[in-house]
């Protein structure tokens, strides 16, 4: 089980989530639905507020951004382009015992004695000999002495033929149904396979005899069809920590082996292999697939991004950690274009190329992909810091080149510390992933080019006519570089050697011209886990003990105001004073076109406080008798008290809106 | 085919749909995916701005309604109580020639002769015969009297016995394979099924000859596995557009037969039964099993209701009318959740009926179904007047009893007149569905109850007060009438008659407690559909011959400047002017953060406008000479061009942001 076995944090933020209707379990009443859950009325909107904020950030805040919606089921062409048809998949082991199903990388480590069995032979004779020796009948049907012969010859001979002889000649014939069925069973045993050759083993308990090792050997066996197994037993030993046993049953695990990953289905009315289709497991290639369309009616050209928000589908075989992975889930992907290196380099001379440290805030013409890349790593970072991540929630892998994808310059993750995030051997927590912030070369526009047959590239008057003016070296080195970048990537793609030479030549002279596929950078975060991210970052509890020693906890949950589901809480002080309730109505009113409002009138003020801090709404609002004039230099103003220091001050109500705007935006 | 051949208006649609970056086809660079459409960057920023009032208008706005946002895979259990895994199909019809599927409802008429056939008789043995009265090896091979005496047989008797003699003698023991061949099929002949009885009509045009309809039919009976069919005519006929006859290859059409709309899929790595799910063919179901946790988790009361935007897919057989009737699509569903009529009698002493002309404004706690079921329909029409769809662009269908399910007490439907909508006899166009707005009874939440065993219905204190107080001839009235509806669900839904009188008593018997299950009203709408018909609305064209008889046609997409994708063009009037161009950025910076902004610096003004008006852009913002104070006391002031009238005001740069913000808001 990867799940840990206790996390009291984890605990009760799923317990807050389902209490305050932040998250249910799908299909609740049916039981659930194991990987899928469903936002209730606050996670709703707290997940709105994410995900409109960096569509805000992403696109309407940009100029070189522009957006797309695209469908979750497309042409399986665009999965076999992206390689997922044939590689997306998972190792998974399988428990030989009860078939449970396991991530090969997510196996628990177990110990205990193995006990190994190199397969079983067949007891079915042995079985229905025990059975007719047994029997009373037998001694009126056969005469004595011809039993008795058989019985001590089968003591020593495996199928004895005089035992044999004697079920065609007395039993199978015979008017008894019971003897009958086990001389038919005898019989048969003669023809049954001899033995099975498939390997088990289980680990049991220190404490345990062979007999429960033997016992579960004895059901394995079966349930491949043998009736009466008898196992055969090779050794036992003492192992800790192994990775290859069922934490449910004990039973050793099958070898890995692969599974697709992708949901699949049929469009239109024949289950036929022309019919399939899959939801998508990510957002990104629908935008490849669509950047010639984009490109064209957007007025944008290279460098420039496309952005989309939505649903993808992952059949996780052990989904876990609550919504953290999920098989349904929602993602934030951006792929940004930009031209290859050698193009920078033919019109600006060189590559800028930034240090760790460099600031960079504001794009340059003459960025590589480097600069780039760590551009939008350091915009990612400042997304999340201003929802309320600050660095030191954060964390940042960067991937080995092993890691890497063959295609890909670079990869960096930024990861968040959640209560679920494994401690490192020395103590510290890393965090899980975030979002991946990928350099990705020019790898999935030239897949589509390939497998669509249609040109992805784009053509750049600015390149040509820079080309024409460089020295003869210059251009020989680049025309080499680019020309050495494609033939390694249409190689590694499995295309003929001497094709492939052909086509990177062909390239390279097409760079020569003006023309080139973009490469790209590509920033993919999931939703669903930074919306588990804000909440466990938010909760905060405190315990109070009151004078009769009664402790209460009290749980606030401090949201950023941007993303908070609902901005500003308002009440009037008392729900009979229809003077107050009118107020506080209007006030409700007057907020309410530019922000989610509470309005409550029930209970105590201070009850009405914690119910707001309990769901995260960073500001309440109170109308009381000072703002209908009780003190005449008070009208019109309201008490406004901020969840995360406790503190009231008094503001007109001319100016709650702007004050208000100016915290949640 | 039920697209209409030529609509020339259409066309127009689709084409800037496609050239201005609103709808893709999706996958198009794999040849597409029919029935499914991709948003581009415009495109996609006019279905959040309508997604996101729907939400506002419908959530944020109100205090009676909270949000849900779930997963589109649920549990299965959810679509058997629905009863969408049993009658969610349509009829379809197959042809029988060339296997092409129609939508039952949609078959074009055709005309022409119908030749018909009763089946097909096995012409194996007359092929095979042929072949050997053919050979010239033969009469080497058998003397020549014995053939002739068989030919001669064969001549008047099927099968004739000496030529099979002939065959057994001398043909398949030959060493001959060419004739071994034949006098194996021939002697397999005898065996073949007789014939098929299956029958077959082709249609034909008056001109054609019967031999082109037998060579159709043999091609048919060959199809079912006969060799060599001999077609059994029965009949030719001349129709007038009958509607079973394939409109590709006219052949006739099987009878109908159900389809199920859903789409399939398995979730968990094994393809089992058990392991079957659906992708959501409406998001409806989610909010009834939801609707307790949401209940008991945002402290609202009956009558509220939930609402959900979000995907949802349908395997249509024939996807048309570009992306009205698509396979993946999105809905807005809220369902509002009141008191049974009994449940306002007992409580108000009487339910509050409105006439078709009371405006219903402010919800009531006297109103029961009807005037609940009216106030959505005017709701839902002022909000689409409220985003730029006049009255006069809508119509309204009322469902009649035959077309209403049994468990509805109405459904009216708001429908559009699109470009493609059918004329009626009498010249007028009624228009196709955008919304549906049906009062569902207490069906839906009941089944849920029934299927997953857990209770749905709610507890009302005031309804328990209330009761005590009613004289006794009304409580039993109530009773009554409470308990008849329920047993009449019950029934309906094949519960067995003792069972559901026991029911229905338990169940009228807990509303003399306190208790009941809520009814519903429903409004759906499908986002797809309303954005074809904002585009189809704005959609609006202009002919301009200039003094040299060029005529140029120039669109402007006059889209409300709630939904349109762009809000406002800015643009400083030349480029190459530093101060310009600074202060225009300047203004967009101010404007950005509260709405999507164009920045534009090529071209004439003159070009940059038709840009936009192409678009949809309301208003244009230009930065000019007098903006720099090249006449002082225009300073900080910019034109703005209002799109619709094509007039320009000067406004202070101050003043810009308010004045733009209450025409978009």
């Amino acid at each position: 089980m990867a799940e840990p076995k206790e996390n009291p944090l984890m605990e009760k933020i799923v317990s807050l989530c389902k209490r305050r209707g932040f998250v249910f379990q799908s299909s609740e009443i049916y039981g659930g639905i194991n990987g899928f859950w469903d936002y209730g009325p606050l996670g709703a909107e707290l997940k709105r507020n994410v995900k409109e904020l960096w569509w805000h950030a992403m696109t309407r805040q940009r100029d070189d951004v522009a957006g797309l919606e695209a469908t979750i089921i497309m042409s399986p062409q665009i999965w076999k382009a992206s390689g997922h048809v044939d590689t997306f998949a998972d190792m998974m082991r399988e428990c030989k015992g009860c078939n449970k199903r396991f991530r090969a990388d997510q196996v628990e480590p177990q110990s205990g004695i193995l006990f190994q069995y190199s397969g079983a032979e067949d007891g079915s004779y042995d079985f229905w000999k025990q059975k007719l020796l047994q029997s009373e009948k037998i001694k009126n049907l056969v005469p004595n002495e011809e039993f008795q012969k058989a019985v001590a010859e089968s003591a020593h001979i495996r199928h004895a033929p005089s035992l044999i002889s004697i079920v065609r000649e007395y039993l199978i014939s015979s008017a008894d149904v019971e003897l009958v069925s086990i001389g038919q069973n005898l019989a048969k045993s003669t023809n049954n396979p001899p033995k099975s050759s498939e390997t088990y083993a289980v680990m049991l308990p220190l404490d345990k005899p062979q007999e429960s090792a033997d016992k579960k050997a004895i059901q394995f066996y079966q349930k491949r069809g043998m009736a009466h197994p008898k196992p055969i037993f090779i050794a036992k030993e003492k192992f800790e920590n192994i990775h290859n046993i069922c934490s449910e049953c004990g039973s050793i695990l099958s070898d890995e082996r692969p599974f697709n990953l992708m949901f699949k289905t049929y469009v239109g009315p024949l289950e036929s292999e022309d019919n399939v289709a899959y939801l998508r497991p990510e957002t990104a290639q629908a935008i490849f697939a669509q950047f010639k369309n984009v490109l064209e009616t957007s007025r944008q050209r290279v460098p420039f991004g496309i952005a989309q928000v939505g649903k993808a589908f992952r059949n996780e075989v052990t989904p876990r950690n609550f919504t953290f992975r999920s098989r349904e889930f929602e993602q934030m992907e951006l792929e940004f274009f930009i031209k290859p290196d050698e193009v920078i380099e033919a019109i600006h001379g060189s590559v800028f190329t930034p240090t760790p440290n460099s600031q960079l805030l504001s794009p340059e013409p003459n960025w590589g992909w480097q600069a780039w890349h760590q551009y939008w790593v350091e915009e990612r970072v400042r997304f999340y810091e201003g929802i309320g991540l600050s660095r030191d929630t954060l964390g940042f892998h960067t991937q080995t080149p092993a890691e890497l994808a063959h295609y890909a310059h670079a990869c960096t993750d930024i990861l968040f510390k959640f209560p679920f995030s494994k401690k490192d051997a020395d103590g510290s927590v890393k965090g899980d992933e975030l979002e991946g912030i990928a350099a990705r070369s020019d790898f999935d526009l030239s897949q589509h080019q390939r497998f669509s047959g249609k040109p992805m590239g784009v053509f750049d008057e600015e390149l040509r006519t820079a080309w024409t003016k460089l020295p003869k070296e210059k251009q020989d080195d680049l025309w080499k570089r680019y020309h050495d970048h494609r033939k390694n990537y249409l190689e590694k793609s499995g295309v003929e050697s001497k094709q492939a030479e052909k086509d990177a030549t062909d390239d390279a002279n097409g760079l020569a011209k003006g023309q080139y596929i973009p490469h790209v950078i590509e920033p993919s975060a999931g939703v669903d886990r930074l919306i588990l991210a804000l909440i466990a970052n938010a909760y905060s509890e405190v315990t109070e003990t009151d004078e009769k020693g009664k402790s209460e906890t009290r749980v606030t949950m401090k949201f950023h105001p941007r993303v908070a589901p609902v901005k500003v809480g308002v009440f009037p002080l008392l729900k009979n004073k229809t003077e107050l309730v009118a107020k506080a109505q209007a006030v409700r009113e007057l907020l309410r076109p530019w922000m989610n409002v509470f309005y409550d009138e029930t209970g105590s003020i201070g009850k009405r406080y914690a119910r707001q801090d309990e769901i995260g709404t960073p500001f309440c609002v109170t109308v009381d008798f000072d703002t209908l004039g009780e003190k005449p230099e008070l009208l019109d103003t309201v008490t406004i008290r901020c969840r995360d220091d406790g503190k009231q001050e008094r503001l007109k109500i001319s100016e709650l809106l702007e004050f208000l705007l100016s915290k949640i935006r």
